[in-house]
């Protein structure tokens, strides 16, 4: 068992970034040649998934969600403590904060085109904490 | 390894009830600190995530889902069974019967407006099984 | 910690395939009792979830997806390498590319109604390669 996290700054606002090498740094440390390598955010206002990081992929994947839970909408959830991320909280819940991946070999199986993402859906740049904890042989 | 499981009786109809504290129930027997926890829910009904836990942020879930998956639509999947829940099918196809956790320090590594929700889709009250499972050391 | 891959060919645009009985057969192979097991897809254009796989639900998903990133719309990934997939990116890091189940008394905890299914979401046939991980006792 290995566990290490790692910070980073993001401008919020559906700010998508590529952490796949982060994620590899670690992995580097642990020689750990098969098992399970799982990718955690922590908040209720961020996700993790995997996307083919390009220009185009991101901006999509914006639009996508600005459709299911748009920005300008009004939130319940802006009555209870005057904020004004509620489709923010949506997103997170929807993509969800953590995947886990296989490690064959040493390596992440993830394909050609598949990167690892962190998806900051806040309203504002937020600093965020990422947890990689690796089990298996 | 641990595993326990519990039961949650629900309301149906995209109940969401906070589970955070049943899991961490679990921990305390278990004395892991550094690992994976997985929470996981049995059945295709029913969905496991994980949000701000105010009433605000779940009528805008419960909301945003009738929008992309509507309870008043009509589904293929009602000519099958005579079943009306199709629209719970797609939501927990969707939102995923498990998620999986890092356990850091004993303690599960979660926002602090972050809860672990189980979503019960159905169209009618029912009980679910929630299993937990820790590895690590 | 056992680890075992396969092979799938799909027909591509939102094929939802089955494959349940190819996870049972590795956890056969591995007499582990308790535990997780992962069961992943490699590649940006496909998912892993969980859903009452008959032809109802199979194709009220498929329609679903459609109305949220519908394959006739224009996408900015397409501007990129030329591509007509852009939609299938959307669909797999949104319904994400792995997902990890709970392994009790040598079984999958699954509900009756419930099965692991790949969805592929690109726009021709593929072959996709399925990881399965189980790491227990």
């Amino acid at each position: 068992m290995l566990q290490r996290s790692f910070r980073i700054t993001t401008k919020g606002r559906c700010d998508v970034i590529d952490i796949t090498s982060k994620v590899e740094q670690v992995l580097k440390e642990a020689h750990f040649r098969y098992g399970l390598v799982n990718v955690s955010a922590c908040g209720s206002t961020v996700g993790i998934t995997t996307l083919e990081f390009e220009p185009g992929c991101v901006s999509d994947l914006q639009r996508a969600l600005d459709k299911v839970a748009p920005s300008s909408s009004d939130y319940a959830h802006h009555q209870r403590w005057g904020d004004d991320n509620g489709y923010a909280h949506l997103r997170s819940a929807w993509i969800g904060t953590s995947k886990t991946f296989p490690l064959s070999d040493g390596k992440l199986r993830l394909g050609v085109w598949q990167q690892i993402v962190l998806c900051d859906f806040d309203s504002r740049p937020r600093e965020r904490e990422i947890t990689v904890t690796v089990l298996g042989e």
